[in-house]
């Protein structure tokens, strides 16, 4: 195998190339730490079914050079095991294992809280049928009407910054949750808030907290890749 | 340096020999997880003023050799680096930074509501001194009386189960947060959680918890020696 292969990420895309998955982002950032080229496919929700005849529900979705693997950490674990001798994704298997907990960390106790903020806005940045979809499927997973899901409230954004504790106060002991720089960890709790940054103007993290900090240190990570997305 | 010099750690004691601190703890675990042997020295709170001359205002601390090292994470980098011929307590750099996340998040989601369930149960099992010390330095904190900041409520004790919803989510995929095994990570938690079991009798897990399978994991660990400890 060689870097020089076709390498494919297929992305989630809204309107105006939007590129908001917040798994994608973790996998993006993935590549990029391991100095591996790639080049993204975009793809909508309602689009998943027609990449390589239906098998995945959900992107990410990696195909490097014939090779196809799904799911963030999934593809995280390939990528560590594939490109072993390139910049490590975990620090070690107690990285990797860790990187679980990180990973279902953000998932419980950030998107939780996150998508009543962004819900609408992220509706509001799809094309035409899938915002059908998006309306339908969340509608089911919440029993209310988009509408009623979303929340604004300064408590709901309070919420989220009050549930970023344990990120702030690793912060006061070191740069990056990988320590002196970042690993798979960041790339999952970066992934999270710039899905949020993405897709809706509510500005999430306060100026001065040192969460706001990291994050704008990971948006400078790779020539600044995160940064120069289309946001909201 | 030998394994046969003599090693102390300092370590809480209430009545009855009781040994609850959750700090000191996490550090039984991890000289178990070393394979080195130890004996402890009982301290109450209102004697650790006069431990290595009033050097550190808390437990643990440890003597290995006439090497003194206080805080449990720092105990553990010592450790660490000190015996690395023997099993590791981070698996590798990426778990050394992420036990700090783990820690930071035992500390402000789980200790924080668990305080208030057991505050009371800690003062009761506390020697006259102690007691004198402990209600004024909590009520202070609080700035309630004990029986003010006292809250067994099953909203309480529900609170504390929904904290533990990052570590539910990932013990469906590994046995421990370490992995396939416990790491320093685990030893985190476990502290926590066995601060409770020894001094309250409020059952903190519910039965058929993945939280409580793997609590009664690491109380075998090591030959049962949490499982072996004074109880409420």
């Amino acid at each position: 195998m060689t870097a020089s292969h076709a390498r494919v990420l297929y992305d989630l895309c809204g309107t105006d190339d939007r590129r908001f998955s917040p798994y994608c982002w973790r996998v993006k950032l993935a590549l990029a730490h391991k100095g591996l080229a790639f080049e993204t496919a975009a793809v909508p929700f309602t689009g998943i079914p027609g990449v390589l005849g239906g098998r995945f529900k959900t992107v990410p979705i990696l195909d490097d050079g014939g090779t196809i693997v799904a799911d963030s950490l999934a593809i995280a674990d390939y990528l560590e095991d594939t490109y072993h001798g390139r910049p490590s994704l975990y620090g070690g298997p107690g990285g990797r294992a860790a990187a679980r907990f990180v990973d279902r960390w953000a998932v419980t106790q950030l998107h939780a809280p996150l998508v009543r903020i962004v819900v609408r806005d992220i509706h509001d940045r799809l094309e035409p049928a899938d915002q059908a979809y998006f309306r339908q499927s969340r509608e089911a997973r919440f029993s209310k009407s988009l509408e009623e899901i979303e929340d604004k409230s300064a408590e709901r954004v309070q919420s989220v910054r009050a549930a970023l504790e344990p990120l702030r106060a690793t912060l006061a002991l070191q740069p990056f949750l990988g320590g002196e720089g970042p690993l798979m960890s960041d790339y999952c709790v970066f992934g999270t808030l710039q899905w949020a940054r993405i897709t809706s103007p509510v500005a999430i993290l306060a100026e001065g907290d040192p969460v706001h900090a990291w994050f704008e240190r990971c948006l400078d990570l790779y020539d600044g890749m995160g940064r120069r997305a289309v946001t909201a």
